[in-house]
C-alpha cells in the first residue's frame, strides 16, 4: 500500500506553524508497516488544492488529509474535493445533530458557519470527531481512498488511532497484521543498543527499530503475522526478550516520560523526594514538577546557585565549600543530605557541575558534574564529565538523576554501563 | 515571485524527523516578502525526486530544496537534478580543496564518499557551508532558480542567510527591497494589539503581521521600498512608532528572550535575585539559569511545594499558612521576602497558585495565582486567575514574573493592561 499525506494550510507555507502533523500521521503508518511516498503542503487555495488532490488520488493507494475542515470561508477541504471528483456536498443529518449537540452543552448558538461541517461529497465514510466539531471522512477517488482529517493534533490523532487506522488495517487485508509499540531506554548508547540486540530481528517477521530522542533511545520492535493475535502475541514475545536482556536500561513503554514513572513509584510506595540543584538549575525541580499530582510526593527544591545559598538553604559547610569547591564530591554529597534533612524527605538527589560555555578549569574540566542521591544511612555519589553544550548538558545530568531515583525505588544497581563512558 | 520549498529525505517520510526546515525557510522567505506556494517532501528516490524537480521548475519561480547532499549512497540531489536537467556532473576544484581542508583540519583523512560532495552539475552556482562539509548550489532550470541546501538545521540557515537570501533580493531586482524584523510583546492579547496599531500598516509600503506564540505576540513590521537604505528607514521609522505607542510591552528584538533581556539588565546594573517558587515549580529558576553567564545574577531558587519547604527553607511564619493558607496574598509576600533576605538578594520574586488539573475550590479555584516582587522597602503582590492547562498555567506565571522584574529594573509600572483579564 503506497501512502501519500496532504497538509492544509497558508499558515504552513508562511513558516507560522512547524508542521508536526506530518511525522504524527508517517509515525502511525509505520506502525501498520505502511511506508510515506510522497508528503505535500498546499495553502486554502482551491486550484492548489485540487492540483494535489488529482495527484494523489492517481498515485497512491492511501491519501491522508489534515487541515481545512473548520468552520471558516478559509476551510475549504470537502468543497475542493467534492467538485475535483464530481461529487454533490450533502448533508449529514447524524453530523449536523451531533454539532448542534456540542453547542448546546457550551450553552452556545450554532453559527451558520458551523452548519458546514455536516457538509460532505456525496457516499462520504464520515468519522467521528470526539474531541472538536468537525467530523473527518473518507471518499474513494481515482485508485485511492482519501481520509481527511482537522488539522489540531489531538482531534487528528484520535481520529488517526480510532477511526483510519482500523478501516486501513481492514482494506489490508486477510494479509499480515503487524503490532508495534515503542521501548523507551536510558543509559546505553545506539550502537552499544545495537550490539547487545541484533540477533533479535533476525526472522524477518520481528524487525526492530531504533531512534535517539536525546538523553534516551527508544526502541521500536514491530512484529508481523497472519492474525492480530499472533502479532500481539509475537510483539509480547520481543519485548519480553528486550526486557530480560536490558533489564531496568528499558524505563517505560509508549509515551511515560522518565519524570511520570519516578512519580508512580514514589506515589507507589509512598515515599517522598526533594531536590537540591547547582548546574541544572531548576530543571530537575521543573519536571517532576509537570507532572499532575507532584505535590503528593515532590516536598520541595533549592536551586543553590550561589555558594551562600548552598550554605543558607542546605547547610554545606563553609569549609567544605572553602577546601574542595562548590563542584567537589563533599559538596554534592552535603547537598543531597541537607535538603533531604531539612524538608524530612525519603530521597534527596543532588547536581553540581560546570554546563558552560564558560567556568572550566584543568582540574575541574568544562562539563564535570557531580550527583548524588541520599536516603536513609546511605548516600551514593559519582562525578562524570560530559562533553555537550549548556542545554544538553543540564537534560543530561537531570536524566541522570531522575535515573537513579528509579533505580532505588526499584531496588537495583545505580548506574547503567555506557554513560559511564563520562565517568571520571 | 512564486517560491516552493523541497524537503528530501527518508527520514522526514517515516516521521522519525519533524521536518523544521520547511518552516524555517519559509519564514525567511516572507522576510524578502516572497511567499510560499508549495512545499513537498520525498524519499532519496530518484524517480520520485525527478518529478517534483521537474514540477517545481514549470511552476515556481524559487525553488528551494533541503537535503540530500551529504556523503553517503542515499545522499542523490546533485546527481538527479543533473541527470532530470540534462547537465553533467563535474568537479569544482575550490570545492575540493576547501574539503581537503576541512578534514586536515580535524585531522582525519579524507574518503572517496566525502569528494562526491565536491561535485555539482554543470553551470552551478556554488554556495558556501562554513559550517559543514557539503556546499550547496544553484542551478536554473525551466523558469525557475534552484538552491540547494544540506539539511542540517545551523548550516542551512547560515546558507540561507549569508548566500542565498542575497542572490534572491538581488534578482528581485531594481524594484522593490524589503527590511522586516521581530517586536516580541508580552501583556497585550492580539485583537488589542491589533486595534492600538491598526492605522500603521495603512501606506501599502510597511505591513505589520502578528504571530502568537504562547504567552508572548509577535509583530512583524515589514518595510518595502526602492532601495536598502530606504527600507531600512521605513522600517526604523515604523519600530519607533510601535515602540512609542506600546513602550514597555515590547521586551524584545529578533530573536532574544525574556530571560536574556532580564539577565543583561542584571548584569549592566549589577543586580541580583533569588526566586521562591511554588506553583511554577522550577520553571522559573529553569530559564533564568537556561541562559550563559546567569551565575553573575542568579543567586538561587527555592521550590516550595510543601508548607514545611515553604517554612524551613523560605521562613513563612506558620500562622500566615495556617490562617490564610498556601496560595495567598500573605504567603506570597512572606515567600518573596523571605528569600531575597535569606540568600541577600536585590529582588525577590514568588509564585503560588493552583496550576491543576486537581486542587481547585470555590473560593480558591483552578488556575489562581499569588505573585509577588520583593525588593528593599517595597513589595508588589497580586493575584491572577488564568484558565489553563497545567504546563500553559505555569508559562504564563513565569512569563509575568520575569517581567515584573523587568518592568522594576526598568523603573516603569509593573503590569501590561489586558493581562488584567485574569486579575482578581
Amino acid at each position: 500500500m503506497k501512502a501519500e499525506i496532504l497538509t492544509i494550510g497558508d499558515e504552513l507555507l508562511r513558516g507560522e506553524i512547524v508542521d508536526s502533523n506530518k511525522a504524527r500521521i508517517a509515525d502511525r503508518l509505520l506502525s501498520l508497516d505502511i511506508e510515506t511516498h510522497f508528503h505535500a503542503t498546499v495553502r486554502d487555495n482551491p486550484a492548489d488544492m485540487r492540483e494535489v488532490f488529482l495527484r494523489a488520488s492517481g498515485r497512491s493507494d492511501l491519501v491522508l488529509v489534515s487541515g481545512g475542515l473548520g468552520p471558516t470561508r478559509d476551510d475549504l477541504t470537502a468543497q475542493v474535493l467534492a467538485d475535483t471528483f464530481g461529487r454533490k456536498l450533502v448533508l449529514d443529518e447524524p453530523s449536523l445533530a451531533t454539532l448542534r449537540g456540542f453547542f448546546s452543552r457550551l450553552g452556545r448558538e450554532m453559527s451558520e458557519n458551523n452548519a458546514k461541517q455536516a457538509y460532505f461529497p456525496e457516499g462520504s465514510d464520515i468519522l467521528a470527531n470526539p474531541l472538536g466539531t468537525a467530523p473527518g471522512f473518507g471518499i474513494e477517488a481515482g485508485k485511492a481512498v482519501i481520509y481527511c482529517m482537522p488539522g489540531v493534533p489531538r482531534e487528528l490523532e484520535r481520529m488517526l488511532d480510532e477511526e483510519i487506522l482500523p478501516r486501513v488495517r481492514k482494506r489490508l487485508g486477510g494479509g499480515t497484521v503487524v503490532r508495534a509499540t515503542l521501548l523507551r531506554t536510558f543509559g546505553l548508547g545506539e550502537s552499544t543498543l545495537d550490539d547487545e540486540l541484533k540477533d533479535i530481528a533476525a526472522d524477518g517477521e520481528v524487525t526492530l527499530g531504533f531512534r535517539t530522542a536525546f538523553p534516551d533511545n527508544y526502541l521500536r520492535p514491530l512484529a508481523r503475522a497472519a492474525s492480530l493475535e499472533e502479532a500481539d502475541a509475537k510483539l509480547a514475545t520481543v519485548c519480553e526478550t528486550i526486557r530480560n536482556r536490558l533489564g531496568a536500561l528499558v524505563y517505560a513503554e509508549g509515551d511515560q516520560t522518565m519524570e511520570a514513572v519516578v512519580g508512580e513509584l514514589l506515589r507507589a510506595q509512598g515515599k517522598t523526594v526533594a531536590v537540591a540543584e547547582s548546574c541544572s538549575g531548576g530543571l530537575l525541580a521543573e519536571r517532576i514538577t509537570s507532572v499532575p499530582g507532584a505535590s503528593h510526593y515532590f516536598l520541595g527544591g533549592v536551586v543553590a546557585y550561589a555558594n551562600a545559598a548552598k550554605r543558607e538553604l542546605l547547610g554545606v559547610p563553609a569549609e567544605v565549600l572553602d577546601s574542595d569547591g562548590a563542584v567537589s564530591d563533599r559538596t554534592v554529597r552535603a547537598m543531597a543530605e541537607g535538603v533531604r534533612r531539612r524538608l524530612g524527605a525519603d530521597y534527596g538527589i543532588a547536581t553540581t557541575g560546570i554546563s558552560g560555555p564558560d567556568g572550566g578549569s584543568e582540574e575541574k574540566p568544562l562539563g564535570l558534574v557531580h550527583v548524588a542521591l541520599a536516603q536513609a544511612g546511605d548516600t551514593h555519589a559519582e562525578s562524570f564529565v560530559f562533553p555537550l553544550d549548556r542545554i544538553r548538558h543540564r537534560q543530561l545530568v537531570a536524566q541522570v538523576a531522575l535515573d537513579w531515583l528509579r533505580r532505588a525505588l526499584l531496588g537495583v544497581e545505580l548506574l547503567a554501563p555506557s554513560i559511564v563512558r563520562g565517568r571520571r
